[in-house]
């Protein structure tokens, strides 16, 4: 509407001229679209070389031929060798996918590079969502949303739901807001739910008031959950039967319903009220004689699970009982929705990067290639917590300045007592990490673990205090310096194993993840004890 | 057999009585069965108190009574008020299993302890196979013999199927052979398939040759194939069906089946030769008309994946395309069998907890309680590489001893130039690991990466160079010494986000993964370039 207002003060082609310029090819496809063959031909003429490949790259296939027909013989002929471009056949377009994706990278930043937006639209066009979504996010910025714009609106809301929330609300706003609707129209429910969670609020209402009515109360309770527990895990496209109809009765519904939603492996038996009762799987009901009521045949013994439940816990339970699909009911065993293990899939994997990024102090969600300002001011929070850290270290060092000037060969050697330190302790503190994800580490049983590490910890403190110790009287020729070292990576080395083993369980007493900051913990420890064990002794021997 | 010939030597008694010294639970419960309760009851009677309730545990519950008929009153009801615990009913079984896992530890240890085998015994029949095995390995090694001893011979191969495979192999091993025979047989083939590839090549085999002889053949085919690939994820349990038949023909085959494997969402439709033609799912099976031909119902856009596909392959198509099952074909597309998502989920599971063991030069399949001079030799590899890494450090220190003669504060801040370093370059080394597992870094965006990391790099190196610089002022009153440490700052900084970037695509380039051998390199290289640059500024300025 706005649009058409201010078309009376600006004509048609400056307003395309202006969507080239910013890039916002897609308003320009729009717009082509209504605009008849010949002004577009007239347009063409009208505009310079460069402007003029970019607007013909806008136009729609279909409609090449009746624009060519309006331009002169010349122009034609050139325009007509640029789209004449060696692309795969929609036919080919599978065999295309098997591509290795860095060669489909490559060919698109190639077609990016020379402006052939039209060849890039018809690899992405070739492409599964998931993998448009990561060439995507292999893109520099700008090269990025020149790719974005030649992604089908139809199929822009998949594309956005396979990426990671920063990249994903930067491109969804790079879209006309009625283009955005259109694309979340397709979207399943729990991914139109993620899509408003990770857009800026305002755009998120925008959205949420442009579903379906029929729509918009489920989505409006599945936004009502946290995102990381089972409600946020949750789809309501299940199929619920009642327990007291006959199998044949279910397959006549299944067939009057024609399709059933994707990833159906059962139905949800719910009696008259709602309640939560079991589940048939399509399995036993291609199996069971037609006359069985469903009430036999149903499957009681899949758990349903309490909306409020942790996902990593609905993860964990998948695993254990390999489920495809299980039930979601609220406190009074009302049937919510059901979760798919697709979902589950993808909250592992997020939780695994999580926690793979989280160690290094980033944000899983953040973007490869987010701006320097951006990513800076990130980064430099965790610079500055080891930085805290460090002059802890530090301090320690400084204790013994007199020593150190008596005998520099200390400061030489210093960092080897602190790096074996951290090393051996870091060992043990993956390993209680793991085993507490695992439930390995529970119940009483750390004093045991804590006897195994501290032997292990002290078998190769020996062996390698043994090693350093020789290696440093090699060096410097003086056997006081070599038993000093020695002593310092035997005491190091066991207060590594300790901390190793009590830093993540109190970590985890206290409501920390200890993957995020039991690695910063225990390198203080072994700093500390390290250089305190080292020079402390070289002190009072030397 | 031998048992038998060894009994005619030494009494039935004395065997019980060394099963019961050497912890051989599971062979006194087998020879119970077969004795008459008089019997029993004299042996009882005979025992001291200890080994006395040690064969009351292993006395089954169904013949209690009739045992307890033949002893003396006293011993009797002090007998009966050991099983009289008020454990939890095969009803509650289920309750039970909602527990937090570390209260059952609790429970079994405190059981354990007690000699309480019977306990033991009720409360794992009331959990899950995968929750058991959990338990297991948190238990020391000697009582999780002990609790291994009871879980039933039915249910032991699946548990086996759920632990690791060091502590599988060694609990398998404990076992007596014919046991172990008897709980694979109720195996999955693809599990049991694991499990031959975990034991010891001998017992292996004596397992594989044990198996039926339809089976034998499909097992050593798949055997045949790597663990790390799609044959190696693959199963043979899958429903076959020809095209040319109609939709209420395949309904009646699957009626006279009466079930199907678990997990089954779909069924493969092959020719007359056994050539894959495409797949039937069970949801559009119940949803199309019963006169419709399988050849125009079913799916052939579900990709069939090659036998040779990396399992990292498999697990990418199944979270891209939402995957239930796949087909898995040979190179002249016979159908050889199927992967089932829960196969992939484990294997991401198992793929990101390798990722983070290995990081830590830890053995992901490692037993948590493994003998600690297996875990010290083990450990001691990766503390051996990190002290060569170490001493190169040193190495370099030593090259300005003078320096650090000269100027003892050096020493003091050492530390903190390598270690902002450090720290800084993992970030980019993260982040780029994750990029490159995900396809982000591909196809030549490695400049647009690295210049968008030097920025970083740039901003925050002049931000941390301008505090570190200011706090060593302070501390040293020294303004050189601030101007060496900032320079320094900013030089390692720069040099680690180029190292955190060229590390990883080099070490990816040889074939290494970069998540094993990345961290201990970029340590190095920040170490170095942080120290030279540190006390070589100072021997030029100072």
């Amino acid at each position: 509407m706005t649009d058409q207002a201010v078309g009376s003060v600006r004509t048609e082609i400056a307003q395309i001229i202006e969507a080239l310029e910013t890039g916002k090819y897609k308003r320009v496809r729009k717009r082509l679209r209504h605009m008849h063959p010949a002004k577009i031909a007239s347009l063409i003429e009208t505009l310079d070389d460069d402007p003029r490949l970019a607007v013909w790259q806008q136009v729609d296939a279909a409609h090449e031929a009746r624009i060519l027909a309006h331009l002169t013989p010349e122009l034609a002929r050139q325009l007509h060798s640029e789209s004449g471009e060696a692309v795969p056949a929609d036919g080919e377009a599978a065999a295309a996918e098997a591509h290795h994706a860095s060669t489909q990278m490559r060919e698109v930043r190639e077609a990016l590079t020379q402006g052939k937006l039209k060849r890039v639209g018809k690899i992405l066009h070739g492409m599964h969502p998931a993998k448009v979504a990561g060439l995507l996010e292999a893109l520099p910025p700008r090269e990025r949303v020149d790719a974005w714009s030649m992604v089908e609106t139809e199929r822009a809301g998949k594309v956005l739901s396979y990426l990671h929330d920063e990249s994903c609300a930067a491109l969804a706003l790079e879209m006309d807001p009625e283009d955005l609707v259109v694309a979340a129209r397709r979207l399943d429910l729990d991914d139109l739910v993620d899509l408003i969670q990770t857009l800026p609020e305002e755009t998120g209402r925008q959205l949420l008031h442009a579903t379906d009515a029929r729509h918009r109360d489920k989505v409006e309770s599945m936004l009502s959950y946290p995102e990381d527990s089972a409600g946020g895990l949750m789809n309501t496209d299940h199929i619920a039967v009642r327990p007291d109809v006959k199998a044949q009765t279910v397959l006549g519904y299944l067939r009057l319903l024609k399709t059933l939603p994707v990833q159906t492996d059962k139905l949800m038996v719910v009696d008259r009220k709602g309640a939560y009762q079991g589940v048939l799987l399509l399995s036993t009901l291609v199996t069971v004689q037609p006359e069985r009521r469903v009430a036999d045949i149903m499957d009681t013994e899949t758990p349903a699970i309490p909306v409020d439940m942790a996902d990593d816990e609905v993860a964990r339970l998948f695993q254990d009982l390999d489920l495809l699909s299980a039930p979601v009911i609220d406190a009074d065993n009302q049937l919510l929705g059901r979760i798919t293990v697709d979902d589950v899939v993808d909250q592992i994997r997020e939780s695994s990067e999580r926690a793979m990024m989280n160690m290094a102090g980033l944000d899983q969600e953040a973007d490869i290639f987010a701006p320097v300002l951006t990513s800076s001011r990130r980064r430099a929070v965790w610079l500055g917590i080891n930085l805290v850290t460090a002059f802890v270290a530090a301090w320690v060092i400084g204790l013994f300045q007199t020593t150190l000037e008596r005998v520099v060969a200390l400061a030489v050697l210093m960092p080897i007592v602190a790096s074996m330190g951290g090393i051996a302790g870091s060992q043990t503190l993956t390993l209680v990490i793991r085993g507490m994800a695992l439930g390995q580490v529970a119940g009483g049983n750390a004093r045991a673990l804590l006897s195994k590490e501290m032997g292990i910890a002290a078998l190769n403190g020996v062996v390698w205090a043994a090693v350093v110790a020789a290696l440093a009287v090699v060096w410097f020729g003086d056997w006081q310096i070599g038993g000093v070292i020695g002593a310092a990576i035997l005491i190091n080395l066991l207060f590594a194993a300790l901390a190793g083993l009590v830093v993540p369980l109190v970590l985890d007493r206290m409501g920390i993840d200890p993957a995020l900051a039991g690695g910063v913990i225990l390198t203080t420890v072994t700093d500390v004890i390290g250089f305190f064990a080292f020079l402390g002794l070289a002190t009072v021997v030397l």
